[in-house]
């Protein structure tokens, strides 16, 4: 069923590398996330007339649709930033076996 | 408002640092863009029946979806490459506040 | 024709280099792809009651909507992983000419 769009990417971003551990033992802990990829950026921004440059690290959160509120609510708990980057790609089809990996994962019926 | 779809992201590739910048400071700058995260790639592509690898960076760009056409004109008329890259991925959903802030930094009203 | 859908994004990871560069020639050889870029990620995920961690490289491969089965099974012929993440995220524009190329380097009817 290639057409399966119950799952989704989740992006958010980082700078505090004990803050990124921090977000992702609690979305992988609460099973909140099947996993989570996380990469070097730049991130090139407005502030004050010029454009600023951080150092930052991309989060790619692989979920469930149905899970994303509480995946944003647990990102917003945990992030040491006021208003963190939280966006949601949708994901519109996969392996059949990887995206029941990501919801078996997701399982928020789990004993946890 | 988690289904808001007012937002998206624009990818496109480059080689020349110098032009990357060029790029990235012409959308910010016109406020076409609110943030810019740029990662290094290994690119592999058929070039005369061989398969070619290239040193890339990788811009992901987010904008309103409104902007859409003037951001792609504007990485076109700043690009070095004949034929760059530039697609769109869709944010079907985000933290509120987030989104907010987007709209806010790519506000084509406001006084440049 | 900004709103041309005809084109997507398909991603996996990989962890053996050698396997990697397998996926990518099987692929671009294939005409399945008109160009994959790799970058390193780290990947987290739930294994056994703990956070586990690992060095991987990810892969956005970037063809036709309408070659992604054969794209998937491809993958699958190749990958030494038992379930490997293969996800497909759409691309709902893009410049003309750009997606003119993917379409033109993924021709099926093409000799190979």
């Amino acid at each position: 069923m290639s057409s399966d769009q119950t799952c989704c990417m989740v992006m958010t971003t980082f700078a505090d590398e004990a803050n990124g551990r921090a977000i992702i033992h609690s979305l992988i802990g609460k099973r909140l996330a099947a996993c989570i990829q996380v990469q070097s950026i730049e991130s090139y921004y407005h502030w004050k007339g010029a454009v600023n440059q951080d150092q930052e690290k991309l989060m790619m959160i692989k979920t469930t649709v149905e899970l994303y509120e509480q995946v944003e609510a647990d990102i917003l708990a945990n992030h040491d930033y006021e208003t963190p980057e939280i966006i949601r790609l949708p994901i519109t089809a996969g392996l059949p076996d990887y995206l029941h990996w990501i919801r078996s994962e997701c399982n928020t019926n789990r004993s946890k």
